[in-house]
């Protein structure tokens, strides 16, 4: 069994860490740890019978805790002051946070507007785009989750980036509000972001730095946020470099993610909805409308668990040498 | 034509005077006020057509602005500071927040926490609800608005106590967040409040002190938070002092609210819905179930109008001499 | 005073003319109408003290009804049926369904899946397009209110494809929910439509037929269904036939605009949000990005009022020689 | 392993029975099935990585399918015309419908307007209480799942009713939309049932025959139906029979449910939120407020787990000798 520690146990994303592992077979749960001196116990949300401790513990960066793993959830520009630190320790780490995902520190400055503190390590860190990276994270000892925008968005074009088949695209995307976490900022208030929808940092948003390294191409990044508390979908338009056929480009998603348990390729004339995969770890794709050598990739994830918690935990079996699709939910929620 | 000015004008009742007060065929909006240094602009939200300057201007309470009437729309614990310097004014004054609503210092300081900083001026103030104190309210300096869940159970509950027919009752009320205004606290963010229904408060709220000093009788009050933007729904169960049937009542009710233009008592067997009132300065009252001395009183109302901005130029309206339902919403906004 | 009555009074659409016009001082409702033999009454929705009957009664298309105006509020392929007879009236029709919008009945084939029943009409109705097809409307006996969609896309584009600008483009438009009205499909129900988001008739909305009239340029238009009740959101992602300064491009859309009322155009860095517009007539456009002869636009409208009645409304104004903003919301409201 | 079939797979319930099933290490799904003779596929919602069959299949209730025990999710009135063939098989059945709930036809009738076609049955069918009736319930071959209202009422009106200790009280509750399934009424339509509360079938709905089965006292039950998918929040307001210290009342909670593990007491003083067990078996009860004879009780659950699929997999658990708490969720979803 794995000893696992969850470290931001209290945010949306930490706790969903908590939630999910509580399927996994093959898992204990050690340790909650805030950074925070907090004390403060999440059993209202667990009740009394889930087999771990509740209560959430100071996190010592310098302590070498008996755990297998750590899971950090915590908000971007604060976990690579100490990962440093961490990096000496026994245990293997899965940075949910958006500091070890670039590779360049101009980069890193260029989109978080700071300076990262320990650049040395950008390059030791995978990225961990499980589908694509599983070599690199199962010897890695530092991964790097994505972001969520990021993982739809790659999942969907990189199959054809990486052939060199875009020529340019707009990328329009949908997000509920829990991918703002507990910020407490008016535009996420209910009242505002009730019966609400806006655009919001187009071109500009943090993620798109993930895309330029990922999946390189001439890209407009438009996210919007919709009034729903989960999912994300992502609607591709893209100019392709030359005309394809519908069979053509089908094939190349076929072949690419036919061993991934997590992906549903859909060839049908239908586009995926955010319910189809409430709840679970996949992305389901779609592909449409190719004339003229313009396509329309479709992508929906749950936010939390494909663009965060449950990505984490597919890639800690990957690390750990456990089933991909270990603990991990298959089946949408629907309602 | 009136001279109104808003204080508070960016809050969600502020902006919602003056959202109603557009179609205010007597009512010129002179300035938007608040406390703060904004220099704001409420542009975005009124386009360039309107007939009033769409910037916050800072407010001098020393000053003795130009207007007829004032509307302050400031959160509570704030505006009786001010007050003793406000009432030299030659305007007169429809306070929104909850500062002028009680009688008594002691019932102020149990509730709001503080002591009131001009108790001889609580006498002076007479409470804005309009369906029963319309004489002394055409005469007052300064009107306290009601709080919404105030109104609604008052409404509901009034018509009985008068006469002395309640013996005791539970008051279960379930309202939209918007009730909460601006405040950044995480139970109001959307990921909190969205799909989720909690108590609070329970016999504790503030708006408590309202009932007991308009329909005193012994009761237990629970009210609900629920996902939506607007809208009260108040549910009463009441234990009549005898039996009573449904005939006497209604009459009751029918009587009481004969020539009220906002209420609407229904003596039918359905049950009003929030969306029955939805946008309107309506108070729609049913009654049912009368059976060994029980009935349910259920009142639907539109929080921000009628439970705050609609209430608020009523009694502007009976202040000044206009048509009571002159500028008011009747019609529901169903969606 | 006009003398209006609605056909169709009981749909989203046709309660909501009647909202609107109990503000317009210039309108007597005379007549709520209904194909069906219903005598419902709105009264739930309007209390007691409205002026008009709000008992809805059976339409016939034969009668001469002394009436100056009437909104048809009926879904589409309905109409055409029994337009030939209404047209001989006294009165003049504003048409709030799809069918006279079309110039061809090719198109309306194409698009509606049935023959148009009385083709020789399509001519004569003029497309209610306020902000540019004024002086035609103000003389017709039959307009036809544009769909949701189709307006705010096309007060959108047109001032570019007007000039010839746009090469080609994308248009990705999230609605709210009534736009289905009240269509009994399991895509509408709450459980099904909340905590949801798709795609939907991707290149294929009956729509677009719209645009190709108004607008015509080359171009994907990509519908989303979100949760919420009101609000359409455009965003226009456009190729320029050529690379052009974003004052320039900022000048054609004031200069397009300057006397549309109900046409705010924004050339700040910011994008309207649907908030901005919820429960007014106006549409609210921004102007982005422009680089490489990319233009982003972006357009919000409340979808029942500038998407529906309340361009009817000002359609009406036009018609009757009344003030064009008479009667008709500005102001937003926000929550 | 256990081969489990769930007729009536493609609605709300049965579909969260499979969705449930996922994690259960002791099931394997063996059949999906409907009434109908449709062939649907719930591939959309499971991915192809799920190791069971998605296509629903015809279901006839003459054949003995080689499975351990049938999960029924149909609506009520369906399924007592076909469960006297049912019985003949030796699979054992958990019925989610209404129709074996009760003890006699003559109440059946009363609630549910037509007899009973198998009244000798219902002596025979256990309900499926199983924080009360678990022995009952290990031997049964025929169980009924209690309506969601009623099972979260009866977890916290049991203890004190079993006692006698209730004179008289009103149970006010608050559900979301997904307890109307997939009924195609106006009610159920977003744009109907969102930004909208009302009370609906008070001291009418069919689940009050439930509580004067399980649970006697005399109560006034209001439902109220609330803008979100799913939770259902209980609140009893009781006028005990004697004075009870809160000591007291909590005494017997804690012992009624002290080897319940998915039944949560807290006498703290916050009562729970529908958040706090969302996506959870769990039912988390609340004693609030005791004086003068009053109790306040509060009870939440996840309407489509504890209220329906959640319990049933709880009540196979005790038929077939599982632990009781397997493959069951304790962890809330929070968002």
């Amino acid at each position: 069994m794995l000893n696992v520690a969850i470290l931001g146990a209290s945010g949306f994303t930490g706790f969903e860490c908590i939630r999910l592992l509580q399927y996994h077979p093959d898992v204990v749960i050690s340790h909650l740890f805030s950074l925070r001196d907090s004390n403060e116990s999440l059993v209202n949300f667990t009740g009394n019978d889930v087999s771990f401790n509740t209560t959430i513990e100071h996190f010592d960066p310098l302590k070498n805790y008996d755990i297998d793993c750590l899971l950090i959830a915590l908000p971007h520009t604060i976990v690579h002051e100490f990962m440093p630190e961490l990096i000496k320790h026994t245990y293997r780490i899965i940075d949910l946070s958006a500091d070890f995902r670039l590779n360049s520190n101009d980069r890193y400055r260029l989109y978080y507007g700071i300076d990262h503190a320990c650049e040395s390590l950008l390059s030791d860190a995978v990225y961990g785009l499980n589908e694509y990276y599983a070599t690199k994270i199962a010897q890695a000892d530092l991964v790097a989750n994505p972001g969520c925008y990021a993982i739809a968005t790659i999942l969907g074009l990189k199959p054809l980036t990486d052939l060199g088949l875009i020529n340019h695209g707009v990328v329009d995307a949908k997000s509920g509000v829990s991918g703002a976490g507990k910020a407490l900022k008016e535009s996420n208030l209910y009242a505002n972001a009730n019966e609400h929808i806006s655009a919001y940092n187009t071109n500009k948003h943090r993620h798109m730095a993930e895309f330029e390294e990922n999946c390189p191409c001439s890209m407009i990044f438009s996210p919007h946020l919709v009034p729903m508390n989960r999912g994300i979908l992502v609607s591709a338009y893209l100019q392709l470099s030359s005309n394809h056929t519908t069979e053509s480009l089908e094939q190349i998603f076929q072949t690419c993610y036919e061993n991934a348990p997590f992906v549903s390729f859909s060839s049908t004339n239908t586009t995926p909805s955010t319910q189809d995969v409430l709840g679970t770890n996949r992305a389901a794709i779609s592909l449409l409308n190719v004339e003229n050598s313009h396509a329309i990739i479709t992508v929906a994830i749950d936010n939390l668990i494909k663009g965060a918690a449950g990505n984490a935990i597919q890639t800690m079996n990957l690390m750990f040498g456990l089933p991909e699709v270990s603990g991990l939910p298959l089946i949408a929620q629907r309602v």
